[in-house]
């Protein structure tokens, strides 16, 4: 019988696996909650109006259409029972011969649950669509507001964490009061809005070269937004954040705070490290052999944001999409390799370089050594990757249309607000 | 001082109000519990993953933005007192000396409040979404299923009524499994699914000329939908729909119905008959005099969907986009004539004709007695009719491209479902 290779979890690292394992002598099956693949990196836009979701996400049955080796289902993996080669979902199980675990991160507050509800931070779709809600909520609030004060809090934005999120949310953030919503409002002025970027360490992209932290925080203050480094939160309620620094505390009034500061592995992780005997770091990640696959299970893979990769390197590979590609196809050739007998080498990553976007026209590229560079012409190669990742043709179309338009215009047009259903007789499923 | 006209609602009766009094010598106020404008003639689109939200949306406070005189405040209206010229909002109340009420209608169960559970109708985005998430649900349960009884359930959608919108419904649902997702699945055959349109009168789109519903019919069925006309529902719940014909009573499996059977006024069209002590009909509409105000108080305004008006006309005008687009404008004229102190004729209606869209090139077109037609001109008509009413530029464009790609790949690109969020920490309000 046609070996089975089942896969949990349909983003860069899953999708890439079954891509490569199609047309190959094998039966897929992809199992993930969702039925599209999502193109995180520009999540960021749909929450600031740029996009609509519909432009950054592909139906997986429709990716994977022409495959016929491949099927997809749309349910949840719950458990596992390894030395029985089974997975078990929420109807039913189904039993594999190769298994592939690729259910990515999940946002995480260190241990503070409630900021979460004052705090949206940005890892689906749901949440870009909330903060998208909050965001523009804030300014038709200050436009109604009736003191100065209420006006200056509806108008404070505080964007928790510095990496490439809330670089992102920062940077596009300020573009929308400065730019794009100059002249809607009559009683505000959408200018004087305040993008405060709040992070603990002492720069900017810390994954980043420091000369690049350097440049992204000067684009960044070109931008208007405040950059406030080695500053920790210590509170965060509805009327603002409390921060901590070497001189002191302070306290931030911002009525919409924006969470960009940690993730955790998703759930699934800790089931499968218990199952196999695992041991996780401390961000919940697996740790895995040099082939991708866990200790005592030669059969069994963990790829993607969920490993924990540090085989001769200095530090784990982080949590970024290009990883997460190279090892769903490594691990696809591994699978086949092993079918026929054969041997693979171990994993290695051959990094391309890095690229963060800060605004219009303003980003940094980490291309290596010889190779780093902020401003227009590392904006111009981040849309020309990202466009080019864009996994199918309609999509990289229309979002570069969109783009051209937001560029000539410094419009954004996915600017509606939906109402979160509040009926509870609405069921969650039908 | 300069006189202040409130216009309730940003449809497309209170937009065009707006728009007409812009430049005007008077003060505008647009009130809308929502930020965009809505083209609810492609809300079947979003319903059927064809186009996204912000496809058919566009931010009021944009369409308005060069207009200085108007101003855009996103909150509700709630009571009025109209001797004191005073209308109530959520937060806080305004004095008008001119109102425009035109909040529009909402979906009208006939009293079967639960039947809104298990039929979700199409009058919002978020209704729009909902159905969406349904109806792609429904074929990854049929892949999922394990009995045979299951799967034709998951693949039978009923839609209740087959005017415009029940019509629109049942056609693109049939293109979606005939063509879209035909080679998207592995274990069920998605060109199998049944569509069933139910219609308690004796023809399609009742209100079109009998000709041209025959032909609708056979547009229909040349789909593929099932027409069942002269059937009543009697009861709906989640494993199908009870039907009444003259012959008896009968049952379908359908785990996927929709509702498309009726309309009543939004509940502030009865606090404004209160108010008035206004009379209303039997879907809640309130009779208008001739120059649409409200009996006793010239400077109260109903237009749109909300009003009854039938001055010298065999039956009320119905509720279409034209209609309240005309009464907009009409409103407009008739204020700024009544600042200056002029006198204003009675509102005319000038019917250019009506036009209904069955699926892929299919439709029906009423230009008056001699203009009658359906099919591929029609379709085009209607195409060209709605991409040029569609209010913004950039929509317009990217609405046309995203049809010509479906026209040329049969593909829907907007297939997201999303999770309605059940986490009830989840606040609607920041």
């Amino acid at each position: 019988m046609t070996p089975h290779v089942v896969i949990i979890g349909g983003g860069f690292g899953g999708l890439n696996a079954a891509l490569s394992l199609a047309r190959r002598n094998v039966r897929v099956t992809l199992v993930d909650r969702r039925n599209v693949h999502l193109f995180q990196p520009l999540l960021y836009q749909v929450a600031t109006g740029g996009l609509s979701p519909g432009d950054i996400t592909s139906p997986l049955r429709r990716i994977l259409r022409r495959h016929r080796n491949v099927r997809v289902w749309l349910t949840d993996a719950t458990g596992f029972d390894l030395d029985n080669h089974l997975v078990q979902l929420r109807d039913g199980s189904t039993h594999y011969d190769f298994l592939v675990v690729a259910p990515g991160v999940r946002n995480h507050y260190f241990g503070h649950h409630d900021w979460a509800r004052v705090a949206p931070s940005l890892k689906t779709v749901e949440d870009a669509i909330e903060i998208r809600r909050r965001v523009l909520l804030a300014f038709e609030r200050a436009e109604l507001a009736e003191t100065d004060d209420e006006r200056k809090a509806w108008l404070t934005f505080a964007v928790i964490g510095a990496g490439p999120t809330g670089v992102e949310l920062a940077g596009a953030m300020s573009e929308l009061g400065r730019d794009t919503l100059r002249r809607d409002f009559r009683a505000i002025d959408t200018r004087a809005s305040r993008i405060v970027l709040v992070e603990g360490a002492d720069r900017t992209l810390p994954p980043f070269p420091a000369k690049l932290s350097t440049q992204c925080q000067r684009q960044l203050e070109r931008l208007g937004v405040e950059v406030r480094l080695e500053s920790r939160v210590t509170a965060i309620d509805g009327d603002g954040v409390s921060i901590e620094t070497a001189d002191g505390s302070s306290r931030l009034a911002a009525r919409t705070v924006l969470w960009a500061a940690g993730v955790t592995a998703e759930s699934l992780g800790q089931v499968l490290a218990d199952a196999a005997s695992c041991p996780t770091d401390g961000q919940g990640r697996l740790m895995v052999n040099e082939d991708l696959s866990v200790a005592g299970y030669h059969n069994v893979f963990v790829i993607g944001d969920l490993a924990h990769f540090d085989h001769g390197l200095p530090s784990p590979l982080p949590g970024i999409a290009p990883v997460a590609m190279q090892q769903g196809r490594y691990v696809a050739q591994h699978i086949v390799a092993d079918i026929r007998g054969a041997a693979s080498g171990p994993f290695r990553y051959r990094n391309k370089g890095q690229l963060a976007t800060i605004g219009r026209a303003a980003a940094v590229a980490d291309l290596g050594p010889r190779l780093r560079f902020s401003g227009y012409p590392a904006w111009i190669l981040w849309l020309f990757v990202h466009l080019m990742y864009l996994v199918e043709f309609q999509n990289r179309v229309m979002v570069l249309l969109q783009w051209a338009w937001h560029y000539i215009t410094w419009n954004r047009g996915a600017r509606i607000i939906t109402v979160p259903p509040s009926d509870p007789s609405r069921e969650p499923d039908p």
